[in-house]
């Protein structure tokens, strides 16, 4: 199974970003996580794109705040699939980041999951991978039904919650 | 290879969603194209997304404005990766689009691309079936050459232009 | 008398919901409260949605963050009138939320109140129950009088703090 | 079956509001339409207000634009449910009006619909109407109906147009 | 001279509104202050809006959040000049505030301050009595004047902080 | 009776002011207009504002777009009431020219009216001059009240247009 | 004297960037122009501003719209002031290009100017290059003296008009 | 070489503006910082500015908040390239003071960076300045090679931390 690349633009993502490996984890896929930056680390950050389908990788999740360059510039790099998380930053909500990911050229996608959407991000690898992986399709169509559960019982729970109104 | 499937909430976004269907047939890619509408034809969304899979798709390409649920409820209903096209409409730029395709709640991505980015939905399609169909990346390689030759021509072009400044 | 449905997507919402609660507890009208999810668990909400009114709800509110889909989901699947309340989440504070629930396609409206509106979102319940029940329209307008009078309680209390100017 | 008030901020929001008087009248509910101003006839627009269960109405919805007070200035004089429709205007597409409805304080709620959601408005009031009346609800229903069938006839549509691509 | 009036919608805006009235003091304009609603009590506000001017008042401030109506409502009332003050509630950063307050129909205009900006309601109060008292205009050049020179003291105090660069 | 400065930063301004001049003629307030620029004539609008009491203006009218600093520009020059037009231009719907425009800090107040809303700002200019003259109150008390019979008016002839529903 | 270059992102940038190569001819800068992207050529990009400085440029400006990298990508390569024109598109009102531009993280400054003001990015540039060149900077005052001009000779022209009111 | 000069609008800005001494202070470059305010001491301020370049400075930085006039205030007055700040202050999270500083009209453009990027404002100043001082731009070219340095511990510090996940 490919691996997915997990790389942020600044180290201290790291905890938002956390989610996401997690989650691949969780799911058994092989990952990497890189700090690398479109503007600090311009050539490396090329190389590592440019190298990724070779080196085994079939996804790469990438995060960066502010101007968000970070999923673009690996994305004009490889014709890998390239999932994109916003992360907030100290203005603008996550406008900055989210506009900045989302509003790529023609021709060159980037596909943006919610400000901080870090674990979001990761299911997305995943669904990407078990497009042609039957066991991950089922361990992915298991979750949603551990999600449907957990959500029943939360309803359990509130049910118990209403007496106290 | 697997399918892919185009949702448009209505047949009035056929117009913008027409590029993304252009961008399949020119990889060489199989598609469906449909509408359906999260709010009007909720029943026929999530039945055609619970069968998705097992019907030969790949990818679902949804579209849609405004309050544009269209790609979070099929979502909802597949685990197989969904892209959002979010369709500006009379107001807000395409920021209500895009805000409600984008902020998915965890567990349930959708990939989201530009405002009314429809060749780039396609583009991301085709590069999540290439994860594991070498020709397929071979092609989207091909096209990237093509584009770096196209904007090089346009450079020389400008260069004639420049001197009428 | 009808009951009012108040849905929420997740239970980390029922704080924010709370309110809504007490509204209609204060005005005696029945009411049932539920954890359902437009996107985690689509099934189980068209269903409620679809038998509500047979269930004897008159009206359904439905509050959910981000894309928030939920009321929009129920609406959907009922004639029954729909109320949303934006709920205010991590970013963009409650833009994403308050439009989409608002932005609705033409057919399927959410009545929608302000971003964690939950109060009015209970009242405006009452005010539609109230359209053929004169004695809870006489109940809010008794309302109406007690918050003018807290108001001018207020500025009395006011104009004793004036004094510190 | 009470009837339904349609207030509009200044005539040229006619255009704009006429949707609503055809849904209306589809549905065969009795209507008046007026133009009534929150700041240019602060009088008549909360003497409407007051008199309007008296005098028979059951729902009034409210049309304004720029910093919209007129759906607000009904709803501080009456108990009935007020729907206000934002209407975009020359400057922030209607941003200026959907805040200056829906953002109600506690107490006094607008139900508020998306911006030129005129249509959507009626709707709404019917759906309001129809909580007690049981032939409404059933052409509400059928209403659905017909709009699921108009989107597969508009899906079919579409096939013919896809030999195109 | 005339007094000034300062409303607030809720005695909750008391803290932000506080700085008008130790503006008024200062320069020794009488005022007086309210709590008022545009929405719990509307009749209370047009009946103070419509007496003011023979009330002796010859500016009226208001202050208001969210669909921030309250100096529309007053201006709606009188011809004396009314000054807004958009309050910052718990979303959208005040902008709802703001263009409920700024964006006032041809005819009926508010002269509206900064988000929060109390103070500078009160000195343009002041401005709107000073242009036909010379006294009033001399205090407003002569605290001009202190401004520039608590700057000035300012930079000073800064050319000491710099050796710790 | 003081005069009206009425100043804009550009002459391609004029046909969004032109409403201010006509306001102020219709109510035989004196007035002059200039082009003026915050930034490419600081000098002479400086001047202006230190010299406009002594000039014998009572308000200043100041209209710019983008980052309009032209009001502040004349406020942070004199004590007489500054009313600053926003003028929408070319990018961002005027948000850019309200908040230059709108967010002055404490102690230079810009009164400011709505986006393009020329003929408010001079209303507003009238009724800050209306404070000391009672003619000019009158006049201005006169035409709400001709405001309040053009909108009957208008409502006179929707009836006839709903016959046409 | 170093010159400057112009790069835009598409050739369909031109007719906005063109306004920069005026006002650089004007001055007697030297100047390239050329299209390049930072997503689809962004090896020519980066090779282009790593070079730039020894190939004799002195300040680059880049224009781009959208997901707007193209001046971050720049000056990612080159320590050179590179100045950034955000480009309005089909969405956002060039919001998306702006902050994409600004936003920049610490260490990696892009000088941004307005939305579409490339004849601002070409006077920045001139006076970047006239830090050192007395005979550029008195080039930059005279124009400011010959816009000073235009305004009065437009104030002039403007009382004429001012009859017609 | 020339000098740089840091102006803020307001000592509580100094803390946010701090940063951009120090990477002057790095760089060996010379600097002066004031206060001053383009409202409250718009006479200081624009004579600074006018003889900013006799006296000996190359740059100008100005930092301010709200409608943050002061970058543009300053760059009326010289011909010296102006970086302006726009410091975030209680709303709109810096949007207007971005706006403010960005959106200047052609002719006298203010170079702009992020919302309180005070570093960035300086490097950018060290960028313009050592456009003809090599050694000036040996030591930024040093500079980026740290910053990728430090993005390489980064990502070895990383490492070490996955194995936690």
């Amino acid at each position: 199974m490919k691996k997915v690349a997990v790389i942020m633009g600044s180290d201290s993502d790291f905890p938002k970003v956390k989610g996401a490996l997690e989650v691949l984890k969780k799911y058994g896929v092989g990952f990497e996580a890189r700090v690398m930056s479109a503007h600090r680390t311009p050539l490396e950050a090329s190389k590592f794109a440019k190298n990724a389908r070779a080196d085994g990788f079939g996804v790469i999740i990438a995060a960066a705040g502010m101007a968000a360059h970070l999923a673009g510039a690996i994305a004009a790099n490889t014709t890998l699939p390239v999932i994109g998380i916003p992360v907030k930053s100290s203005a603008f909500e996550g406008l900055d980041a989210l506009l900045s990911t989302v509003q790529m050229p023609s021709g060159i996608p980037v596909a943006t999951v919610a400000v901080d959407g870090a674990a979001n991000a990761a299911v997305l690898a995943v669904q990407i991978l078990a497009v042609e992986d039957a066991s991950l399709a089922n361990a992915l169509d298991a979750q949603r039904i551990a999600m449907a559960q957990a959500i029943a019982e939360k309803n359990e729970k509130l049910q118990n919650e209403l007496s106290n109104i």
